[in-house]
């Protein structure tokens, strides 16, 4: 349970200008803000990133996503477009703030086949309660905790300790598609409903268990000395977001035609396997380890 | 036949600078040229738009691939970065040219789902003799023709009239993808291979009979008076590329869940359904005509 109740949700999309699921739901609610009633908060959907989704690209100056930091959000120096725009969201949802946010849902997609993927602001008993509800309701949903998460996380949701990224995929950057649209909608409604009942002190039942993906760490591509990528992923690991990886199986293919292994000594779960977005982040993959969570049932 | 032997071939990557098939291939093929290596002509293989590859977008200041028409190849007013390498790539590889090219190659990739798809330069009995043989040695390969096409189309391919796009897909932009990679591989060999064939006066067999997707015309995504776009693609045509589309099948879905019929009076066959880089071109799909051409066998 949660200590006090939530007043303000806000709903994000357009942190990253050509994820476009986030994108158009949010004009979505916009334009139809009777679909985000509840009678026990109310509910605002904000785009981010205006600039970055004009020029349908990720960011303008920087990625919006890494600006939540204390100590950027608070260097005068920082003055680039998204500094400045992670600034302003800050002071419009910050918990701090008289009308500030006490739940944040930021709507992310992805290339990689992640499915519906909530990755939760903090490992407060009140998000796991709420990701295991939500994996009740729909077991393709999957429970994914970042290395970096914390208080000083440099993302948008770490704004409110209440809250999740929804990361669906595999899409392009740049496309809309209908179905994970529903899908998504679908499970902020699931979110919204289930903030709704344990405002009203009539919390809805959950499992007594949650299956989590903790990240150990990311994988780079194999590169050159100049940098250059020289190999792809594997085609059998491919869209394999989730699937176990043992020790000694391929996980590259270099451009001669060679596998290059997975060389670790415990098998992992990969995740963002071939996420556009992370090839000039160096990442070609994030490793996880599949866990079980024992809750504080309801 | 024709009427004279192809004394070099030139294969483009990287027109589009996020398409990374053709990017990554080019690459491969500049690091081992043998691969390429035939006897009776030679090969070059050049990245058309290295900024943009750079930059990991499309392109910088225009889209390089509607650059090529004679006017626009003549006119000095136009000075953008993609004028300019249209101007030098024309140069480059025009047949009028001592060292240019007699028969050109341009790798692309779509968020569409159209496999591989394969645009001819011209309908020049060569090119559609290739096609049945490419037809032949792989039946997943489709033959294209767009509308514009013609000697003074925009496109890079325009430079000879002997050659071909390769469209492959679906992919994401800035990503690579190890299987449609060694699809993409085999079907560039393929061709090298015809061409050597008949320069060789040993042309392969071919079959009588080759299926085209012949464009009819685009059809843009419903929008407001304010140009937003208010409907997605239909999950029935999502992904279905090629497929029949008759007449009263939902085509779009709106945003409060209705359907937008297919209006037109015959069943056509969609293809570019969801391209990333055609929203801004107001291009939802391109609506085709299924035909069988009579070949002249060799």
């Amino acid at each position: 349970m949660i200590s006090h109740i939530i007043r303000r949700v806000a709903i994000v999309g357009g942190t990253h200008g050509n994820e476009l699921t986030g994108v158009y739901l949010v004009k979505k609610f916009q334009q139809f803000p009777d679909l985000l009633k509840r009678s026990t908060f109310e509910t605002v959907a904000l785009l981010a990133n205006p600039k970055a989704v004009e020029m349908n690209r990720r960011y303008v100056d920087r990625d919006l996503n890494r600006c939540f930091c204390r100590a950027d959000l608070a260097n005068p120096d920082l003055t680039g477009y998204e500094d400045t725009r992670a600034k302003e969201i800050c002071a419009q949802l910050s918990p701090k703030y008289h009308h500030g946010a006490d739940f944040i849902i930021d709507l992310h997609s992805t290339t990689s086949n992640m499915g519906l993927t909530i990755l939760p602001s903090s490992k407060h008993p009140f998000n796991l309660q709420l990701l295991a509800y939500l994996s009740d309701i729909n077991p393709s949903v999957r429970a994914f905790f970042r290395e970096e998460d914390g208080e000083d996380a440099p993302m948008l949701r770490s704004l409110s300790a209440f809250g999740c990224t929804i990361e669906v995929g595999p899409i392009a950057q740049g496309v809309v598609n209908a179905h994970q649209l529903q899908q998504t909608e679908m499970l902020i409604h699931g979110i919204l409903n289930y903030v709704d009942a344990t405002n009203r002190d009539n919390p809805l039942a959950i499992p007594s268990h949650l299956t989590v993906y903790q990240a150990i760490c990311s994988v780079d591509y194999p590169r050159n000395s100049v940098g250059e990528i020289q190999a792809t992923i594997h085609p059998q690991v491919q869209f394999k977001d989730y699937e176990p990886l043992h020790p000694g199986e391929p996980m590259f293919l270099n451009f001669t035609g060679e596998s290059i292994a997975y060389q670790g000594e415990s098998t992992v779960f990969p995740v963002f396997i071939n996420e556009a977005a992370y090839y000039e982040k160096h990442i070609a993959m994030v490793l996880t380890k599949k866990q079980q969570l024992q809750l504080e049932t309801v």
